[in-house]
């Protein structure tokens, strides 16, 4: 294989994101198609990174009291139905056992489109009295939701996430719980994926079914589409009480529990690509990537060239860095082309001249900057050091393209133009739901979400032109969205 | 609650096992019973020590080599029919989605019952030579088999395992892969869950559906039937052939690869419960205990009792020990009974008296044993030092429970009463399948495996008294099972 054949086959990025996607999600083996429409395969490349993803993410999880479960994936149909606004948002697309063991099934099971009811109907079970609460669970698991237009990692038929339950005693303890792992959300993002997020308020429109609101963290990808990554729901009372979830309080009167949930999913991959990505493929985050730091020898067959490496991949694994020691009989040139698209993070060159002059010869995958520098007495501490700053400039550098790419508009033109140029548009907003349908049906643009700063600073929706009173519009971001 | 009344309400022993078994379960939050009749809920409590033996066992996994993925939970039914002996094998108890998105499905859909058959389709795919040789890939997911009669952990409509498949290029390797993992599953057993385990390989009868050979682990219950814990299957290239899997080999020939698959699930869960349990409820190992120990103080309020516990738990904690602080406002006799039916290893009880004389009052839940010993200035290395003598003395006992219930028999009456008094019959048997198939219809016993060593002890078949020739007979152990 010629050295950039790899690089060859992937889509120009600028003039075709689309494919550019799809070409680094197959060809860095990330992820493949299943045999049955809409389902993907993780691959061992991309299970890496979620497997790293799942542990900076449940540690954080444990980090607020709540503890991991597991629930069956069969929820009985009656279910789903309980809770009005619940069925009608998720009956459409389930996907449903009708027989099983040979016979017809008395009860349709739907295979969980997200957990809500059958949790719920083990938490009455469980609630007696306000000592039991707040009751905090989690759990990992795969989910099903049967959707027309599927793409790896971004919308399939079943993909993987955490969902988060809790139950609370008052209203104030279900919000602050649900603001709580936003932050948390967010928080991860940034410091573990090297992801600025919009945070905020969904409308009443976007919001999960059977919530009484709903808050979520978007990212911008590279052509400006937003990508929603989490979410985080206070549902209010709208289960506890469809489900009869009642604790009797200190003052001895039985009240039905207030309750949140809050989930991210395998779509973060899709942030992670479509975020930092560039013309080669991949580019990782140290945090999350399979492996931090790729050594490639050079002139493997010279003395002491072999020795070092060896010796240098067990000192950097001793110290808990992720190294692969590349001594595959390939060419330098077409490891570092293969280990480029698959997005290392750091790259060490080893030869003859580096063991004689002391050197390591480096590659940063975030710049795509060649380096030399003196082999320092603790190696761990150089490379971990190089490795910090990599996760860093990731960060500022998706902070920077999200802030060139944010509009301020006050009339529809202005708005539609400046989101169809690739950029998220921050405007004040009537908050009608025609207005927003209207926009959607019109340019498929939407809202994605109202930042807690509600500082007013015009008096027309700037997407209907509609005069608002005093404390009428509110402050909302507008995009294209996957 | 009075002091004892957890205790009292488990089922005796001796007298009810499975009812003692099913109290443990529901009582100590393990687990608990799904809406959808045969499903199962894991609590915090249970699902904490499914993380324990996850995180002990994907490490053991991923040193040999093999990688995590993750593959659609569902099957094409017509997958499923491409190799004969597997579709009959799985056919009967497999749930099957055949409307989804509001539309019936052109082709049903297999939920897995296991994911041979749809690995095999992309293994198709991704596999060309014999660079691309070993292939091994293991997955943790949810898999889905409809039972008739059901028992949490034990048997269940939807289970979590680890499922491994790996493609070789001979049918040496193969062999050596379906071994190397059976020893993977030994080890752990022992070491991880203290339990020994009975280890060969199954009858043509109990292999697996579409295998050459099938081996197992199986332990021994404290009613003397056997739990079969993890198998490791040889599939030669019965699955290869059904789904061309082909590889071009060093001498520019095509060839079907061999494979094997091999897993193990939360029965695990299962046998530690009835392996080590007693009548105060669970006995946990150290190495999967949730909370390897607990901390009461006793007379909190009395001075330095709190700074001392709550200074011992962060020392210990900082050490990796995972420790419970109970501040909870209960009687040190009801957090003991608590703790102990939890079956937390050690307890310390820490009071003034403890604190003026130096010393710790602890109690080791293996032996039911209160004793105390001067506080030493290593707290962590003295509390790891006891933590893993329960580890040893655990899987000392059941080891010795298990060695004073296995018999050797010769005859079809000695051998039925054997095993009906609680005991594992090892016994030189015929191998035909007749044999076999009419113990357990009129016994319920069933071979469980043949051990490595093969030496012939005796020249009749202790079930059927048919002579055999010289290396004919197989040796062979006999017992119910769940």
């Amino acid at each position: 294989m010629a050295e950039n054949e790899f690089v060859q086959e992937i889509a120009d990025i600028k003039s075709d994101f689309p494919q550019w996607y799809t070409d680094v999600v197959l060809k860095t083996e990330m992820a493949d198609y299943g045999p049955v429409k809409g389902t993907m395969v993780m691959r061992p490349y991309g299970y890496a990174v979620w497997e790293n993803i799942q542990s900076e993410m449940d540690r954080r999880i444990k980090a607020t009291g709540a503890k991991n479960t597991y629930f069956p994936i069969f929820i009985p149909y009656s279910f789903l139905a309980k809770e009005a606004d619940h069925v009608e948002g998720f009956a459409p697309e389930v996907a449903v056992v009708t027989y099983a063991g040979g016979e017809e099934l008395s009860e349709k099971l739907v295979v969980r489109p997200t957990s809500e009811t059958i949790i719920c109907n083990m938490f009455a079970k469980w609630v007696q009295s306000y000592r039991d609460l707040p009751m905090m669970i989690n759990q990992w698991c795969n989910v099903v939701r049967w959707e027309k237009t599927t793409r790896p990692f971004l919308r399939t038929s079943e993909f993987l996430w955490q969902e988060g339950h809790t139950l609370h005693a008052t209203p104030e303890e279900a919000e602050e719980e649900t603001l709580r792992m936003l932050e948390v959300y967010r928080e991860f993002s940034e410091n573990v994926l090297a992801i600025p997020m919009f945070v905020g308020r969904k409308s009443e429109k976007e919001k999960f079914a059977g919530a009484d609101a709903t808050y979520s963290i978007e990212a911008m990808m590279q052509d400006g589409k937003s990508l929603q990554a989490g979410t985080s729901h206070n549902l209010g009372q709208n289960f506890s009480k469809a489900f009869n979830i009642k604790f009797l309080d200190k003052d001895g009167t039985h009240k039905f529990c207030y309750q949140t949930s809050w989930g991210t999913s395998t779509r973060l991959m899709g942030a992670l690509i479509m975020v930092h990505g560039d013309q080669r493929g991949l580019v990782l985050p140290p945090k999350v990537a399979p492996y931090q730091v790729v050594i490639v020898p050079i002139a493997a067959k010279k003395a002491g060239v072999m020795e070092w490496v060896t010796k240098a991949k067990q000192t950097l694994e001793a110290a808990g860095i992720r190294v692969y020691l590349d001594d595959r009989d390939q060419t330098p040139g077409w490891k570092f082309n293969e280990w480029e698209m698959k997005g290392v993070p750091l790259r060490i060159e080893f030869g003859p001249k580096d063991l004689e002059n002391n050197n390591l010869t480096m590659f940063r995958r975030d710049k795509n900057e060649k380096f030399t520098a003196p082999i320092s007495s603790d190696l761990p501490a150089q490379i971990s050091s190089i490795l910090t700053e990599i996760q860093q400039y990731m960060l500022e550098k998706a902070r920077a393209f999200r802030d060139s790419h944010i509009r301020v508009c006050y009339n529809h033109e202005d708005l539609v133009n400046a989101v169809n140029e690739g950029n998220f548009v921050k405007a004040m907003w009537c908050g009608d739901r025609e207005c927003e349908e209207k926009l959607k049906s019109d340019t498929a643009i939407t809202t994605r979400n109202m930042p807690a700063d509600q500082t007013p600073f015009s008096d027309t929706c700037a997407c209907c032109g509609k005069k608002l009173d005093k404390g009428e519009g509110k402050v909302i971001y507008f995009a294209k969205a996957y």
